[in-house]
């Protein structure tokens, strides 16, 4: 059975959600539409495409990933499927690609009848787009190739480094309130060849980056690499985003101890 | 596969929802349970009929649609199925078939041991009417035929108009705060007539009517036909419902210039 | 159509829930999962126990219940596999198996490679095991066979109750507000013998426990036996847990007037 997946932010008090899945089924009975989050936060381009990023690589290849973000925001943004990292993709050039993975991508712009106003083009446009290539159909079926290269680019933040030194930030903030950064593992461990290091956000500062969250106490804060090889702060049993006032974007330093010349 | 759609305003943080399901899933393992919303506001049909109304008609005729909404408010309350534009419906009779449509129903009251008290009637008596009719049953074999107009009825508020004049209600904030009106596209163009419209809610005026979202800047306020076929007042990027102060039953009134005499 | 449950405290923005239902699927697309509810309170074992022992014996008989709720707290911390009551279950042995049921188990400890850090067992080990007993591999084939009562054990509160008087607690606050207490049906009619009651919390005293929720007026305090056989402390369309101040753990107690010597 061929797999959609499904991300949006149209949260799930209306009927938004259910008249894509409809149409998907009308098309073909046999797909099973499989929900990633329809909590993503309204509009937040970058919190959708975090979620969708952190998980879309565990789908078989092959899956079709239908996304559901601010497809009305500008006139000129264009609805687009693509193939990226054995991956398919439905969803609108608003920048949300570009965060979503920086590997190569296939790019064609769906065509649809543009005499007729899209109040609803997951619905109308993206549920036919996603049951094509989840039925098998080609990618070029859709409409033209356009270049990746002329996709909306959203930047977001780099991570500035040196051979003392790491600064990043954070960019998710989960459920539990763990505050996820893009400082990953190889960075950390190439950058610190064994030494010591300080981990320094606000006012605190962390001298033991932990492999396992269960070595502290309830209340501890602790910084540890998470399954996506993310640095990752958290508050055993609390919030991190709440009692250490970590938010999206709030920055994060890691100095390790300078080589004492010999 | 038969299919199932699930509207309720059990939440998620219980096992009401998954008891039904385990219910279906006993009576027959074949069938797909689709979830239209499950956070429909907690006693409130007029929502749910809103929700599912958008969106029956999308999935394939003889679908069956169980409804968990406040079936237990009254004692006299019946539990009733029902075939409404080729499309089968389990719930109760509370009003809310009242509010979903205003087409011919055929309608039956479904037996059950009115000795066994019920406290779960989705579980124990719906679960087996929505297996039943999606296995293809006769709606009759649930139980005796009902006349349609015997059914509780709620009044939803009707639209007054006349050649100069549209007057509405909001009928549903959805979750993005966008506030959607009972005042439909076609009424609005045989009144119209190519002539300008003002469209009036609290102290607003807006002069124009758009056709799309995105000709608008963020914050700006939108007034558009959605795909639902309804005028839906929204602000881009930001939530009509908090920022222009409209919610469920709020007055809109559209305001056509005069013919001038010649 | 083999089904695994699933039930959580991932909530619905993160990529945590779609990451372990991603990696079931890779391991076997035939399997069906059905989330139980994954708004489990935050490291609430005791609320995810409530739900998930309120519904898992719905499902057919040897349906395999998945269960990621405080999986990383303590190091010492088991996973688990076990049959209960013809069910099978994968988790933590946190104390939640010792609130789900008291009837006999038979346990495994799932083997894993311990020098990996695991920071997301749910979906690199209770996946697989998961899919492992779905598809109808032993449990045996996941570790080796430990005492049952060597599990961790969280105290329930436990019922007082002699011939005149019963004392309980809530044990669950559900969506609606309503108060659910460990007072079950049975206990209460051997108790009662007929006789009229008093049931009494914080400063409220009701005098009649009803069969039924809708023989109410809206605002009226209802104290019925649920369709789970348990005493239930419902307002009509209002919230009893916000209005009569009940909360997880309240003390309940139900008075019978004492027989009078004759």
């Amino acid at each position: 059975m061929a797999i959609i997946t499904f991300t949006s932010d149209f949260g799930t008090r209306d009927h938004y959600l259910a008249a894509v899945k409809a149409r998907i089924f009308n098309y073909n009975p046999n797909i099973q539409v499989i929900d990633i989050s329809h909590n993503v936060e309204h509009y937040n381009v970058a919190h959708g495409a975090f979620v969708l990023n952190s998980v879309f690589r565990d789908f078989p290849k092959g899956t079709v990933h239908l996304v559901a973000i601010n497809s009305l925001n500008e006139a000129n943004d264009k609805y687009i499927a693509a193939r990226i990292e054995d991956h398919f993709f439905v969803g609108t050039d608003n920048g949300f690609f570009s965060l979503l993975s920086e590997k190569p991508a296939i790019v064609v712009e769906i065509l649809f009848d543009k005499n007729v106003v899209q109040t609803f083009p997951e619905k109308n446009i993206f549920a036919f787009a996603a049951v094509s290539l989840a039925s098998g159909k080609n990618l070029y079926d859709l409409g033209p190739n356009i270049a990746a290269n002329t996709l909306k680019r959203m930047v977001s933040r780099k991570l500035k480094s040196n051979k003392n030194l790491i600064e990043g930030n954070v960019i998710h903030v989960d459920n539990y309130g763990n505050a996820i950064t893009n400082i990953s593992k190889t960075l950390f461990e190439e950058t610190a060849q064994g030494r010591n290091s300080v981990l320094s956000f606000g006012r605190e500062n962390v001298e033991s980056i932990q492999t396992v969250y269960h070595q502290s106490e309830n209340g501890d804060c602790v910084a540890l690499f998470n399954d996506l090889g993310l640095l990752e702060i958290a508050i055993k049993n609390g919030s991190a985003s709440q009692l250490l006032g970590l938010h999206y974007d709030s920055p994060i330093r890691i100095s390790f101890s300078p080589e004492i010349a010999v």
